[in-house]
């Protein structure tokens, strides 16, 4: 999906809705069963009640590695259910040099089906370079967060006025592939969200923290509203969704809550115009 | 495996290489065949004929993952081929926070029975002590390295006479759990990792980069010593090892290879008494 078709999804289903496919197996509501075949039951369910609704969906990964082998292939199946029409982003924040992050980029746009991946930007260019090399996919890069460690490093230099997630914004910009590069900004600091949004005017954001890590979707889209990219914004939403009940009716409670924030978001889309 | 044993390991087998497992289906001796089989049949060829001159084996997690589901069975048994008086690293660098991190320990330290993994610092606190929450398994943190890349933000803040590595240091001493933290530290580049050894010299430092990427194993003893800690470094080797010969005596040319590292390191060891 280029930038183009993407633009267009969002207008066309009034949407930048981004549900995060998170499955805590000790959520799964109880009539879907245990093990990997519940959670694939449940990721489908979810998919299903959903994608009318939703722009992208992104599963984290640690949620499928975590279960061993068979998550593998939970996360390659997750995948597949997910509608063409839709972004699948692999959230893998993976970050290594050389012909091992050629290696992490098969496996998120290959092994998995993904159309872009989450990357983490602490090695610098040999890092992010190997993922932007895939002409057709989107590289994610993470930039700044909003929880409470994200001082610890993110934002390191800030006494000179150029922390580091400025950084990773300026020098980004002039990797090989720069044109296929997203970046990940927290929701629950929307002056943080304005500042990047200023450093790239014209990336697309992902902006997890909307929901139940208290971040408010008003607020993300005055700070972070691009005009010209229908937002540029893709919100992710993920416990509040996926867990909006945790009995036999969780699909039609997740997509009640997916239908309110769609809502909220046709608002904003239509007051931008 | 603990800081007394690792330590008590090094000087018993007079070692400390660490034998990395990145083992690339282009580069596997045609007569092992091909696909998951052949891999796993290729690093058990390589443990067996090392295990009496390594102290660890560090799988590079990128080149299972890329194999799809196959290749989390070949890690798994990988790690299983690994002797107990071994310490088994995953090469992961993962790097999320919260009950993500918690996962991504999970399948590191459960799933596939790493004694240790490789972590990236960006997110902060939280992307680390979710790992460092496991009493009995080390969190090795990425710290400098060795890559050109590297100075696009690990020596971010250098004007200021901090450059983001060494906050790295500085900050991740005061994470709950610290006593469990090694750090990856690039070989190329021996004034660095003084720096390094200066700024942790009670810990030890995995360092890659011997061998094929250029690093002098002298030069590396001369910079990072730490004598109470028996040198206090992890030196892998990879490529120069694996691939010693690409015919049916690959194993005992990596032996040859293993050898000759061993030599040189029991050298360093014994002139250190």
């Amino acid at each position: 999906m280029d930038l183009h078709q993407l633009v267009a999804t969002i207008r066309s289903k009034s949407s930048f809705l981004c549900v995060g496919l998170d499955p805590d197996p000790d959520r799964i509501p109880e009539h879907l069963g245990s093990g990997p075949e519940a959670v694939l039951a449940f990721n489908k369910a979810i998919i299903g009640a959903t994608a009318d609704l939703a722009v992208a969906y992104k599963p984290n990964v640690a949620f499928y590695e975590a279960m061993g082998p068979d998550g593998w292939e939970v996360l390659r199946q997750t995948m597949d259910a997910i509608p063409a029409g839709c972004l699948k982003i692999a959230d893998a924040k993976r970050g290594d040099i050389g012909n091992t992050a050629t290696r992490y980029a098969q496996a998120a746009f290959g092994a998995w089906g993904a159309d872009a991946v989450t990357v983490a930007p602490y090695m610098g260019r040999e890092s992010v370079e190997p993922f932007l090399a895939f002409e057709d996919k989107w590289t994610i890069l993470l930039a700044a967060t909003s929880n409470p460690g994200a001082e610890d490093f993110e934002f390191h230099g800030m006494d000179s006025g150029q922390p580091l997630w400025r950084r990773v914004f300026e020098v980004s910009r002039t990797y090989k592939g720069a044109e296929r590069l997203m970046y990940v900004v927290g929701a629950t600091r929307p002056e943080l969200l304005a500042e990047c949004r200023a450093a790239a005017p014209d990336r697309f954001l992902l902006v997890p923290g909307v929901g139940a890590q208290g971040g408010s979707l008003e607020a993300v889209c005055a700070a972070g509203w691009a005009e010209e990219l229908a937002g540029g914004l893709l919100v992710n939403v993920g416990r509040s969704l996926l867990y909006a009940s945790g009995g036999p009716d969780f699909a039609e409670a997740a997509r009640k809550e997916a239908e309110n924030i769609r809502e909220a978001m046709a608002g904003a889309l239509a007051a931008s115009r």
